[in-house]
């Protein structure tokens, strides 16, 4: 395989777009190109994400994009994996470019919903779950990771501050990130006092509806030898699924497709958790941050959320996660959140990070979940 | 690059499935595993296209057939390009196989609607045209070929008896396909008869709206040399892109995208169109088959539709088009289209085309567009 990386990133600020998607995505696809230092016509394949254009009455957005940018020759194609597209689709342009398929590939994923009414909005998000099974029977994403946070909480007994950490942290890394959604910190005394949405999950434990767009370059090493940025390697691009469905499953206190996703990014990287230094990880809710960070080897099972409360996760602290703010306080535009990771992991191996700047920038993971977890990436990413 | 090929292939009928997309998917990519002769858990990968699925309310598909298979732990995405939606699949489960990340890989296309009216229907099928400027304006896919078929007509005089001549072909060589929407051949009084549905375009110039689902397994033949039929070696697997809206084209009585995805299949394959023994071609509207035999370089610009009306199209002449039936007869469950195109060839090629099979099978090429042609892909088969 040919080494590969990520020459170029762009994303815009989380939160309501004014603009339709195709516009956003063309434009942060135009910020990323140049910010790799190429010109569209560079370009040779593009693979977006965009779940719900129906909610805008778009599919087919690859053609559109090219247009705007100029090289309506490219192919392109849309890749969904509910709120894993977008890392879904760069590890499509991983393969090319790894298999030596193409030596330049855009990755945009973008999403708007913002227009539509919160019942509209969410039963449009909640296709990510089992229709006949889930959905159908009331199921929506805030209540299926309750189920999870519940049998977490049952299996460890979790006291809320726990959960409660990963948002205090999330929101103070968000306030310091001038594309997040949500650019103030919270206290804990706020945290508490939040309504329960879905019991125990508060409104604090949530990840808001954002829209917004991401975009990456990945090149070969081979022909792009010199990118005006450091480039991050890819040294795993790695996906799994599991079970769709939480009443099928063997276990609730972690996800198995993050597990054996991980497992083969390890494998494929020859790396231990233990030398990654930062991470991106899916926290759509708080939970699914402490569950990520056990079920990717960083933490013990059942210690994650009190090493939370430790501060060992904070920008500065030893093992910093979701420096941007993550899906919580950065906000998840379902199909942009991938690229946006990357993004971040990005803009910190090149010492752009502002304040929530981290301290040791060799080695990043980005792990990336599909609904409750039916699919799951995992990217790691080191230097050259 | 490895050697890669088709080994499993299967369909059901299309028409109207009283199932849901995902029952049907699953069942017909177990149907196309075990034509193969392989079980499940060799499954690596799989792609799924549903353009739609958010009509049944359910995104995220892959883990659920995955699920249904047996192998929840296989990663899965679902891509879309409009009608090539599973023919961008199996591009990508080319790419996967040539370049030796997978061994075996899954391609499914499923599409359900006639749950929905017509005017539901058919405003999800829109959203593969440009939304901003075509679709809001009232254009939807008839009216967009119908001002393809009204340019074709002005410029080469073209009868409606040769865009007739290319839905009676097509209707019985459909009649002959236990799998195809409409099984019973029309007349050319029947075709001049139907009722004008947008200028020139007449009922019978117009595919159906079919629900269906097909599968392809793609396998390397490093790792599979002898599957249980004979697998279509591929020789080219390509796409394209080119100007969504019509409006912004230089040329309206052809498609770019399909010239630009033929040049390249035939010098990957390193073959001429003339060497290629019989294709299934897009033909979503009559006028699209004639333009498509021309812009892939079979007939000289203009002569396609007088070539048809001779004969030598039909399954028995000198170059077979559309043996299956096409979109037109077969049925167009949009992205089911893609895959059920390679299923025909790989029948074809095994002899077990039955009424409609086709006297050489050397060479086959499969055509399939997105939309007006914002998308296409061409893929060449041949024998080990």
């Amino acid at each position: 395989m040919r080494e590969t990386w990520v020459v170029g990133a762009a994303t815009n600020r989380f939160g309501k777009m004014a603009e339709t998607g195709r516009e956003a995505a063309s434009k942060v696809a135009l910020a990323a190109i140049e910010s790799a230092g190429m010109e569209p016509k560079d370009i040779e394949q593009t693979f977006v994400s965009n779940a719900f254009g129906v909610a805008e009455r778009q599919a087919h957005l690859g053609p559109l994009i090219n247009t705007a940018l100029g090289i309506p020759e490219a192919p392109s194609c849309t890749i969904e994996s509910a709120c894993s597209s977008s890392s879904a689709s760069l590890h499509e342009a991983y393969v090319h470019v790894a298999g030596g398929f193409s030596d330049a590939v855009l990755v945009v994923g973008v999403e708007k919903l913002s227009h539509l009414d919160t019942l509209a909005a969410t039963s449009y998000f909640a296709m990510g779950a089992d229709y006949a099974f889930e959905t159908r029977n009331g199921a929506t994403f805030p209540g299926l990771y309750a189920t999870l946070a519940s049998a977490y909480q049952k299996r460890f007994g979790t006291p809320p501050e726990e959960f409660g950490a990963v948002a205090v942290k999330n929101h103070a890394n968000a306030a310091m990130n001038p594309h997040a959604h949500f650019q103030k910190p919270i206290s804990m005394a706020t945290y508490l006092a939040s309504p329960v949405i879905a019991s125990p999950l508060r409104l604090y434990d949530c990840c808001p509806f954002s829209d917004g767009a991401s975009a990456v370059v990945v090149a070969s090493r081979e022909r792009y030898p010199s990118p005006p940025s450091e480039p991050l390697v890819i040294r795993a691009s790695t996906r799994s699924g599991s079970v769709a469905d939480l009443h099928d499953r063997a276990t609730l206190t972690g996800l198995p497709a993050t597990r054996t996703a991980a497992a083969k990014a390890y494998r494929q990287a020859g790396v231990e958790p233990g030398q990654i230094d930062f991470a991106e990880v899916h926290d759509c809710f708080t939970v699914a941050e402490v569950m990520a960070l056990e079920d990717l080897g960083f933490f013990s099972p059942g210690t994650a959320g009190a090493a939370t409360v430790e501060g060992v996760t904070a920008h500065d602290g030893r093992f910093p996660v979701n420096p941007s703010g993550g899906l919580k306080a950065k906000g998840h535009p379902i199909s942009a959140t991938g690229a946006a990771q990357v993004v971040e992991i990005f803009e910190q191996f090149n010492g752009r990070a502002g304040g929530r700047q981290v301290p040791k920038t060799g080695l990043a993971l980005a792990h990336n979940v599909g609904a409750t977890g039916g699919s799951c990436s995992v990217h790691i990413f080191g230097r050259r």
